[in-house]
């Protein structure tokens, strides 16, 4: 990572303390490429954390919870409480956000065009080894 | 996931029973970037499980052994074993895998772009909580 003058620092994978690694790790999982998926569908509209959870079916509430506030931290989600009883909470995508969804949109639609694929070649080198 | 007749099953990352999931979460990690980058960029040739190790600072050899082989199982990576002593071991990207470095090259650019962003981001949100 270095740091031109006047312009933001850009992040190196290859460099072992540079954070881009844990953000890769963060940004790729499974969780993440839902919620954002889901979030730039109704971009620049919001939705509620229930919505979400019963999109996303297998995901515990924890699991939702946490994956929400890291992208909230992250700069990439706003979130938003309606103060009623029980309050209501509201998540939408940021500008940041939303422009996080045309790469992982990419490596979705991979995954899930070569999943077959993958898992035929997978079942192959099991009965092999 | 569904199966029309002829066709090979499309992924459904949101059927909590596809192995979409566990591929994705899979494919997104760091090690699997770098080493996809690293064998992209020698494409068609190969790279030595040694030459691998040394271009990724930080990865012990066990998480490269156990990325590597998880990558040649899913028919991304072919192995060859050069019957030297001590053997060499070569790694190249097959055709599929070649196809993968695209998605994955726009993730790592688009993390490595907005690092600075997001910490900054993070900071801010930690100075709040």
């Amino acid at each position: 990572m270095t740091a031109p003058t006047g312009e933001r620092p850009r992040g190196d994978l290859f460099s072992p303390a540079c954070p881009t690694r844990r953000l890769l790790d963060r940004l790729g999982t499974k969780w993440v490429s839902m919620v954002v998926k889901l979030l730039a569908e109704a971009a620049p509209g919001e939705v509620r954390f229930a919505e979400l959870q019963r999109r996303m079916p297998g995901v515990s509430q924890k699991m939702l919870s946490v994956t929400l506030r890291d992208l909230t931290r992250d700069g990439l989600v706003d979130r938003r409480v309606e103060s009623t009883v029980p309050p209501r909470v509201h998540y939408r995508l940021t500008e940041l956000g939303l422009s996080l969804e045309v790469p992982l949109g990419a490596l979705r639609a991979w995954a899930q065009d070569h999943m077959a694929e993958i898992d035929a070649a997978r079942d192959t080198a099991a009965a092999r080894d």
